[in-house]
C-alpha cells in the first residue's frame, strides 16, 4: 500500500530509534525483517488494542499505551512458558495526533520492549479513524511448551498474584468505582501497565509433569473455561482462595466477583499434581502463587464457598456456571 | 483483551475452516501458534489494509479483499526471495457485516494460503469502526536474502509483468478514470487481486552476483527510490522501457506517469549485472521481465526519454525528481 509523505517520516522517524540484538539481521527498512534461526519451536501472537474500544487517550500516559501493547503479547508467551524474542508493530494512527505523541508512545514499548529483551524489528503505518496498536510478538520455547489443553483430574489450580485489580482499576477509570489515594493509584496502574509473567511461566516450562497454562486475560472464570473446556475437564474452586489485594478488598470487599469476571490482569492461571506448597512454588515462580481449587472429572466448572478439597459441603453459586458457556 | 462472546463465535467459526501442514505444532486456539523451528534465516513482515482507506466494499467482493489481504504480505516475502510459510491475522471488524461476509473473506484468505503453501495458525479479533484485516507473514529464507541496499553501479534495471494496472484500476473504481468491457476488468482485477512474484522472487535469491530487489508497492519511482537510497547509488530509468499493458495503454496512452506514480503493483523490481537477455530472465523467472534502466553513480534518479544506455541525451523530466525525494 501507498504509505503518505507522512507516514514515512513517522516510520523512519520510529525506527531511528530502535536497537536491536545480534538476532536481528535485517531490521526495519526493507521489505521484510530478517531473524536468525530459531533454536526451538517458535512462538507468534498477534494481539491488537483500539482506541475507545480498549483504551481512552485521557485514561493513560502515551509511554504507558505504548508498554501495555506489547505487555498484553509478552503475556501469551509467558502462559506457553517462552521467551519472547522479536515484534512488528502495526501503527493504525488517526488525524489529531503529534509527533510527540507517538516518541512517547514508542518510548514505553522500547522500554518494555528491552526489559524483555524483545527486538522491534519492523512495522507498519496506516491511517485510520481510530488509533490502533496491533502487535505480533515471536517468541521460543524455553524446554516445552505448556498448553490449555493439559490439565489432568485431581491437578490442583493455581494463579498468580492478585486478580481482580486491573477490572477495578477499569472501573474507576469509566467513574463506575470511585477511590482516592494509593489505592487509586495502585488498582489503574494494574489496569494501564500490567505485567507479564514470563519468568513464571519459563519456570513452569521446566516442571514435570508439564502443567497446563492460559493467561488471565479474558477473565479468571473465563480462562478457567478455555482450560477445562479443552483439556475435557472440570473444576472446583474456592471463592474464599481467590487472591485479592487489599486495595481491591479495601474498593470493592470480599466478594470475588469482579476478580472471577474482569478481564485484564494478564497474571498465570496454571494446574500441576498437588504436593507442592505455596510458598515452595512462589519461589520457585518469582511470583505470589495461590491455590484456589481443584481439576475434577466431569465438564463443568463449581465455585464453592468452603474450599475445594470439601466437596461434600460444595455450593453452587448461581450465574457462574453460565459463564462457563459464554464461549 | 477480553473479547465478547460474538467475537469468540466469530473467531471459533473462523478457526474451525483452517486446515495446516505438519510446519504448525499448536494452531489457533492456544495462547500462541506454535511452529517447528525454522531451517534458514526467518523473514517476517505486518501489513495492514483498512475500510475507506485501502478498500470500499463496493469496489470487491468478500474473497477478493480476503485474498489481498494476504497477497500484499506475500509480495514482501517475494521481494526478499523467500518462502511464506505461516500467518497470524488482526480483524478489527466494524458493525453492520454479517457472518456470510467474513466466511467469504476467510475462504479468499484461505484459497490464497493454500496456493501459497501458508499456514494460518492464528489470530486475533477485536471491535473497531472501520473493517481492518492486519497480518503478520512468517517466512522462510531460500538460499539468500534480497536486500534493497545492495544495488551496485552497472547493473541493469529490471522490473516484472506490466506496471500502471492497478493505479488505473484504482482510478476506475474511484471513477477518475471511465473504462469499459475487458479492459476494465483486467485493470480493477490488477487492483483487487494482486499476483505475489514469489516463484520470481526465489529464482532471484538463487543467481550470483545476488540481486537486489523490492516490490512494487509504494509505485515504481518511489521503490526505486528506497533502493538508490539505501543503495547509496543513482538510477537512469527509459521512459520508453517502462512495461506497460495493453489494456493501460489503451485507456491512459503511453504517458508512463501513473505507472510511476501509482503503487499496488505488487510486481518486483530488481537489479543485477547486465548481460542476461530479457528473454532469458522471463523464462528463468517465469514470468515477462523487462529492463527498464541502469543503476548509475549518484544520489539521483533521472528518467530519460531515449535510453539509459546514451547518457548523453538524457532529459530530466520536470516533476519526476521531487517523487524521489518524497520519502
Amino acid at each position: 500500500m501507498k504509505p503518505s509523505p507522512g507516514e514515512f517520516e513517522l516510520i523512519a522517524h520510529l525506527c531511528a530509534k530502535l536497537r536491536h540484538s545480534r538476532r536481528t539481521i535485517v531490521g526495519p527498512g526493507d521489505d521484510c525483517a530478517v531473524l536468525a534461526p530459531a533454536r526451538g519451536a517458535q512462538l507468534v501472537t498477534i494481539d491488537s488494542i483500539v482506541e475507545d474500544v480498549h483504551f481512552k487517550l485521557e485514561w493513560t500516559r502515551a509511554e504507558d499505551l505504548g508498554a501495555r501493547s506489547l505487555a498484553v503479547n509478552l503475556s501469551d508467551i509467558a502462559a506457553m512458558g517462552g521467551v519472547p524474542t522479536a515484534a512488528v508493530i502495526n501503527l493504525a494512527v488517526r488525524p489529531g495526533l503529534d509527533l510527540a505523541f507517538f516518541d512517547r508512545l514508542y518510548a514505553g514499548l522500547c522500554e518494555e520492549a528491552i526489559a524483555a529483551g524483545v527486538d522491534i524489528v519492523g512495522g507498519n503505518i496506516t491511517r485510520a479513524k481510530q488509533l490502533t496498536i496491533t502487535i505480533t510478538l515471536l517468541g521460543e520455547e524455553s524446554g516445552a511448551i505448556l498448553r490449555r489443553d493439559s490439565a489432568r483430574v485431581g491437578d490442583a489450580i493455581y494463579v498468580t498474584g492478585t486478580v481482580g485489580d486491573a477490572a477495578a482499576g477499569l472501573r474507576i477509570l469509566t467513574k463506575q468505582l470511585s477511590a482516592r489515594g494509593a489505592e487509586r493509584r495502585f488498582l489503574i496502574r494494574r489496569y494501564v501497565r500490567p505485567t507479564a509473567r514470563l519468568r513464571a511461566g519459563r519456570k513452569l516450562a521446566q516442571m514435570r509433569p508439564l502443567p497446563s497454562a492460559i493467561d488471565v486475560s479474558d477473565g479468571l472464570w473465563q480462562d478457567l473455561g478455555h482450560i477445562i473446556e479443552r483439556s475435557g475437564v472440570g473444576a472446583e474452586v474456592d471463592a474464599s482462595a481467590i487472591p485479592l489485594s487489599p486495595a481491591y478488598r479495601k474498593l470493592v470487599g470480599n466478594n470475588p466477583e469482579l476478580a472471577l469476571r474482569g478481564g485484564d490482569d494478564y497474571e498465570l492461571l496454571f494446574t500441576l499434581p498437588p504436593g507442592m506448597s505455596e510458598p515452595l512454588l512462589s519461589r520457585r515462580l518469582g511470583v505470589a502463587v495461590r491455590r484456589i481449587g481443584t481439576i475434577v472429572r466431569g465438564t463443568r466448572a463449581t465455585l464453592t464457598r468452603e474450599g475445594p478439597r470439601r466437596a461434600g459441603s460444595r455450593v453452587d453459586l448461581a450465574g457462574w456456571d453460565q459463564l462457563r458457556n459464554a464461549r
